[in-house]
């Protein structure tokens, strides 16, 4: 359940007045989602997205907002934020910073064939075009320098395999920095539930609210290691190769990215491993229901490890 | 017919590779309009329109991108600009200035009835609050500067009747300009092939290429004039205050403008006139028969002449 702060169709009606946007209709919640609280927003004009931001200050969440704008003005098709009558993207709305933005259609597709793959790795590869003139930077919040931070205070709660496992793959990382491969602003979290395909065309990507700057590579692993990988983990070939086919496409790879690709989906199955282990066993008040198995990412990780894949 | 400039698959698809809108699916004219050449573009991705304009110019075109995508922004259903890889709005094509917008949905309301009028009107507002934000300015391209210009040009082809109502028509708006009142971008042709209504939503506000900063209530004279008349070009009393109220219930009138309604709805029925005469009498080459009858403005002009509406 996703709406912490609830909100009446009077506290919005009132606060739409800011908007050119018509006047509300309907207003329903969003179950989905664990960050923030989502409301679908109907007004005479059409379908918003209102979301009141639980976690997230003032001050990280203009680098977001303005990121969805660059891309969804270059064609993206991801929620695009709307400006208030004073031109701003964001506003408080019961003492939370809260945005409103377009509605996208289409549904997440949880078991992806090939062509669904490849439909998203041209889309990464357009949001990469695209943010090559973005013009804000903020770290990857999930970036190395985060894997340094949460390491030591889950490593307690480990068993000694899953210790060496993650003091290997650390240590591995810190000898292999991607830092010389292209960079840009990424989504970092283009999983499954992250892309809403309207029959065969994207219709949406959503929740931007773990981008960042960082390799453009990074993203292409984090997004290959949910779309193109079987129940053990494994790389499905086919899948595999239909995202990377598109991408490349779109963007080809660099010989250093080539050269990197086996870290990177290293790196990818870490990120999620450490930030699954990090919730789990470091929950924040009423997150525990939340949290999805870590062992997952460990599998994914150890598959990575010992069948390094090739940017052909 | 408005395929002026004919472009292959293989030029748009070579286009293309510019922005960050996936692949060419399918390229087709589009018969509507009289400026421009548009074609709908069909990629993998999504629905656009591309437009090549035949007599805009590249100084005049950022005026109307920049405006379509500041309303766009503020969830104005309007066509957004999409930027290319090098951030910009304006790209050529056969030599021509070009740009690619998104594609709206729905269809002219030809015989609207009063909620339709209603839903234009609320637009109309919401369209003018969103532009108070917007930096850029050009003048209307056909308010009364043009007027002066052009009336005595199509003067020669009068009739006595008509050169006598234009000339005090002339005199009379000479005698009431309406330059104190609230001002701001406007649309300035937003007649009913220039809405969309996808069911009984707005699904676009296009063609902004006569737009320009002047009076709102010009704006509002313009549109009730081709929305709420009948046959004859009287005022419907039910059209006319379903556009006004809407309107007003989102920005509410001045004094000032309730003086200025019966002028300005007179000013807006002599620039269609005007402009009409002009089209008919003196056509560019290759024009003729896109001219519309300059008789129907004279009766609405004629009619706002003889019974003053008011806005209450």
């Amino acid at each position: 359940m996703s709406v912490f702060t609830r909100v009446t169709t009077d506290e919005v009606s009132v606060w739409l007045k800011r908007y050119a946007v018509g006047t509300l209709s309907e207003l329903q919640g969003i179950a989905a989602g664990i960050e923030n609280t989502n409301y679908f927003v109907t007004t005479t004009q059409g379908r918003f997205v209102l979301t009141l931001f639980e976690k997230l200050s003032v001050a990280e969440l203009p680098f977001y907002l303005d990121l969805m704008a660059h891309l969804a003005r270059h064609g993206i098709p991801c929620p695009a934020p709307i400006a208030d009558e004073d031109n701003r993207y964001l506003g408080a709305l019961k003492g939370r910073p809260a945005t409103l933005v377009t509605c996208l259609p289409g549904a997440p597709v949880i078991s992806p064939q090939p062509q669904h793959c490849a439909r998203v790795g041209a889309t990464l590869a357009d949001m990469h075009l695209a943010g090559h003139s973005y013009g804000s930077a903020q770290e990857n919040p999930r970036g190395p320098k985060w894997w340094r931070e949460a390491a030591p205070k889950v490593m307690p709660f480990l068993d000694a395999q899953s210790r060496n496992l993650l003091d290997s793959e650390l240590e591995f990382q810190a000898r292999n920095r991607a830092d010389a491969l292209p960079r840009g602003p990424i989504h970092a979290d283009l999983f499954r539930d992250n892309v809403l395909f309207d029959g065969e065309r994207i219709g949406g990507v959503i929740d931007f609210y773990f981008a960042g700057v960082d390799c453009l590579l990074f993203d292409v692993a984090v997004t290959l290691n949910d779309w193109c990988i079987d129940a053990a983990g494994e790389i499905d070939p086919a899948r595999g190769e239909a995202l990377l086919g598109a991408y490349a496409a779109r963007r080809a790879f660099t010989a250093a990215e080539r050269n990197a690709w086996p870290a990177l989906l290293r790196a990818a199955a870490l990120r999620f491993w450490l930030s699954r282990l990090y919730d789990f066993y470091l929950p924040r008040p009423g997150e525990l229901t939340h949290a999805h198995d870590p062992e997952h990412f460990r599998r994914v990780l150890e598959s990575r490890r010992a069948h390094p894949g090739a940017l052909t």
